[in-house]
């Protein structure tokens, strides 16, 4: 089997099967990253380039040793350097980037739908690392490798994702993917951070948090950016940790071996208290790990289209 | 054959001959970028450190791969880097880059000369990647070897390069090149930005763009820096572009199988009109590749020097 | 033979066994600097990831070229990069990246007691690489290493440290190392620039550089931090050259033979005179290859602990 399309842009416009196709794939990979011995020849003669128009050293990091562990020529390109800051278009950007060799360039960018622009006018191989408020694939993805290797099935499960689900690119990668495989998505958070039409999704949207989380097999956390609070339409960090924060109390609504997930970094006492976070039900730890293979996964299927792999299917 | 300099500091400085042997090897290094498998074991062993103290990501991400794709251990360091902003002076930057192991630094410089300095005070081998308004040979060269793919030849061409003469190392370093391996190169650009006596360099100059342009095989753009414009010493964008960008018309007058040339980025509609840009003669895209061609060729080429290569010249 | 810590955290807790072993090990790794061929596959598997929350261009270098040169899958994380400034805690980003896969986490942090706060919250390694005014034991192994390499012994030998004995985690870590070989050590600086109770660490302080150097076989400057003087706690560049600076008649008074030394990079004319630097007994230049052999002696050997290896001790 092979994956449809050269690029992962998100997970709204990607099947069922090639999501289980990518977790099958990850198992793999996880062997290697939590081995001695993490050198691959998987991505060998490969060249994977990340350019972020947006920080992240978690996701990069992750894009990174994910290439270098299967023997990629990797190389970053961040916002700040110079041709970016220099006012070239995304595109011109993507095509010097293509014409250098490479085969793959994973792209996060502050405005929703920039890595669809540059896959369709790059013949290499596209990977959104997020981009505005659209999605994050590979974090969803992770996230229900975790949830797979735990529960053994995401389908019949109840997940109940809580916080900011406005901006939250997290929490729309997640809807489309948890949804196609047969979970029931439950959510909530402050009002004002609960898109409309959102229950148009098939998720079920609650006002309380103790609702959503009742029964869940998964609780997933949201990172607030606590920048946004500034601009006055967010709750404060105390009305929020007390209204939709996750304390071991609030977590016993959950089913007694629920997860707890969060994309990290986590603000301590915030969404998860520090206990929830350490705490037994807590892999978070373990998420980073499966991101790395998650990542893998993907580059390695990416590259392998359209090579002799593709014929035997 | 080798080369006679441990460096590569201009193409002032070289002979045709030279000159004529890099563009050869990069023909073998263009297979492998345009490969499916990028990995050679050309530089296994060797140390290539990037000192960039002006930003590019362009040039230094395609010395990188370069580097990466046949095997080096690859670094960077960039002028906001600590060291560098903590007043040490560049010989003894060069000297502890050098004393750790590295075979060539990759040296970018406002200031005209750095590199020659560099070289001068350091065993390892030094290639300019730009310095100040002197000189950037391996655009040259990369020009150089697009000129030659498309037209097996560069001896008699005529080739016009239109622009900012005054500040370009790009122009500077061509019409050393060019000229030493026959070609007749004619400029224009505004009269503020054409420096005097360039035509002891054996360049014929123009006032207008239309007769610069006149039967030439090859239109060359530059890049204008329109953070000079700012200074006053510069004709608008407008007027710029009014009176030297080239459109469709206006490269008519070249010869029909004309090429278009860029160092790129390209400010769409200033230099070169879009049509231009992306038109069938542009070959600006391929000027890329070409470029981490040139840069894999001049590498493997100044590394094994003082092997025993050198014997069997 | 096996370090017995999973981490390099200070000379201080380390025995004189383990950093003889060090130092032999380094040995065998300087011949892999100096040669033609810098590639071997001691570290082929092994992910090394240098956290720096201080600008070093040199330290950082020479680990990333260490692990480049053994074959590690390496990766650099800086405080200026996004998760760090998201007001993530430190043991929450060591989790993440020991989650990643990493072996080695090579840690540079403002705070005194950052890397033994981590060392202790995650599974990887972690080599401190400079913390606050505490140690930077890595410098003093490869200060340790030149002098070794060149006198063939350290036990017994006269060194003299000169400068901001009080600010310097160089010379903390150099007197803990020096002393545990059997080495005399004796300090001089500006008064204000000498911890109080230096003297119970088993070295002699002098008020006067002249009597401090006399009779010394190694003369170690230490870089000044020229932005110490705006606080006004310092003396002027120009006092401090007077009364500590080390010229060439100041060097008279150590032995013929002595030893110069100093961590880099040196404020010319300030801490050392030119022709000091530059001249026959200065071996400055060589102590950054040494740098590197000894950071690679210390990835392979801590990095190897927990294999087969242990076994056989």
């Amino acid at each position: 089997m092979n994956l449809k399309s050269k690029d992962l842009l998100g997970l709204r416009d990607i099947s069922a099967e090639e999501i289980q196709y990518i977790l099958e794939t990850a198992k793999t990979m996880k062997y290697i990253v939590t081995s001695n011995n993490k050198k691959t020849a998987h991505l060998q003669g490969k060249s994977i380039i990340t350019l972020f128009y947006e920080n992240s050293t978690r996701t990069r990091l992750s894009f990174e040793l994910a290439s270098k562990y299967m023997g990629a020529s990797a190389a970053n390109i961040s916002a700040s350097s110079s041709s970016v800051s220099k006012g070239e278009t995304l595109i011109d950007t993507g095509n010097t980037i293509n014409m250098m060799g490479s085969d793959v360039v994973i792209i996060r960018h502050p405005m929703s739908g920039a890595p669809h622009l540059l896959a369709k006018n790059i013949k290499a191989s596209v990977i959104n690392a997020g981009d505005g408020m659209n999605e994050h694939p590979t974090q969803a993805l992770l996230d229900m490798f975790t949830i797979l290797e735990k529960k053994g099935t995401i389908k019949g499960l109840k997940i109940a994702i809580i916080g900011d689900i406005l901006h939250s690119r997290v929490a729309r990668s997640n809807i489309w993917g948890l949804t196609k495989l047969g979970a029931e998505v439950s959510i909530s958070g402050p009002a004002t951070l609960i898109p409309r039409d959102i229950d148009k999704l098939g998720v079920k949207v609650y006002s309380t948090v103790q609702e959503a989380i009742l029964d869940a097999d998964v609780v997933m956390g949201l990172r607030i950016q606590l920048e946004r609070q500034k601009k006055g339409l967010f709750p404060t960090i105390r009305e929020y940790s007390r209204f939709f924060g996750i304390d071991d109390k609030r977590l016993k609504l959950a089913k007694e071996d629920a997860l707890v997930l969060h994309p990290g970094p986590v603000n301590r006492g915030v969404e998860l208290a520090s206990s929830v976070i350490d705490g037994e039900q807590s892999f978070i730890n373990e998420q980073v790990t499966n991101g790395v293979a998650i990542r893998m996964a993907l580059l390695y299927l990416l590259t392998r289209r359209g090579t002799n792999n593709e014929v035997t299917n």
